[in-house]
């Protein structure tokens, strides 16, 4: 079972027609984008916290979130750049974990291709979602709540110092269907040039 | 603002009954006890999967949690102790990220008030999900669905060799409420007596 090159439209990979497929059939689910993305923390201990799924990088199975750079799994991540996401449907009873590298994309990325990619995701989420990268640094005391002004933004200025994006580039999905019971294991093959192969297996859940 | 002591009505524990709330403000929805647990897997990856929510153990904060004692999971707890829960409620907004030591508790464990804990879990299950236990290993592949047969189980049997009940002791739990915006983050203060205090703190979200 082979899925699509890097370059190649990426629904061809075997995993991604059963995710967009879960992604239809709980569209009408606002939690549905959401799902939970661990990470390994401060003295080797697991982290796990619910992110936004962003889309995937274009022609590319790459999955995308926008994050605060003050938060705490950019640390995490910089330490240990592997994540692993699970992401449960509520209403089909579908899961997938998804585990792959992270690339960490800040305002201080040398690669202009990379910037460019932040700058797209900025202007693709809304306004008020942008304002929140103009509060105060996430995890930190609120020692008085006076202190906390309304921020103004202008809707046309490029992306703030916090705000970063985080690509991770799947190399196993775990897929787990509790309505048929059925499991399968999607392990990615990178050849010499660059491109990937999927293998499928049928697993015991 | 201080909790209960590891005798006392866990209850009276200041995040205990946020999630108390969560807990009867989601009720209507099946997936509200599903939560995504995160631990450290082999070369120091994260895991992550979504497991349910068994209770409480009695007169305690412990989460208790059913799993297959032949899953990835079991060799990961014994190699990093640590796990992350992340229980997101979907019609309140809530996310509950809750951190601390997990107990393997599977047959051969040497105490018997843990075997009991254990045993009393097994019962506490319904037999349809009993029978989970009896199947093939989870994980490994399956050559021929022919030869997976129906199992049978008596339900007034002990339990079987691969059921194994985690006890995740909470010593930091990290609330957020996406409704009101307001983050708290609790954290635990074991006393040389053995009780249990909590600090609350108001941080950013």
């Amino acid at each position: 079972m082979a899925g699509g090159g890097a370059a190649a439209s990426a629904l061809s990979t075997p995993w991604r027609s059963l995710l967009q497929r879960a992604l239809d059939g709980n569209a009408h689910l606002k939690h549905s984008t959401f799902f939970q993305l661990a990470t390994v923390g401060g003295g080797g201990r697991p982290a796990n916290r619910t992110v936004v799924f962003r889309g995937f990088q274009e022609q590319s199975d790459k999955i995308q979130i926008n994050t605060d750079a003050r938060s705490n799994k950019i640390g995490e991540i910089r330490n240990c750049s592997f994540g692993e996401i699970c992401w449960y449907f509520t209403d089909t009873w579908e899961q997938f974990r998804i585990s792959g590298f992270i690339d960490v994309i800040d305002g201080s990325n040398p690669e202009p291709v990379k910037l460019q990619l932040r700058e797209r995701a900025w202007f693709g989420s809304s306004v008020k979602s942008r304002l929140q990268y103009l509060g105060p640094c996430p995890g930190l005391p609120i020692p008085d709540d006076d202190l906390i002004k309304d921020a103004h933004l202008d809707p046309s200025a490029g992306p703030v110092d916090a705000f970063c994006l985080l690509v991770l580039d799947p190399e196993k999905v775990d897929y787990l269907n509790l309505k048929s019971n059925q499991r399968l294991m999607f392990t990615r093959n990178q050849k010499g040039d660059g491109t990937n192969s999927w293998m499928a297996e049928k697993i015991s859940p």
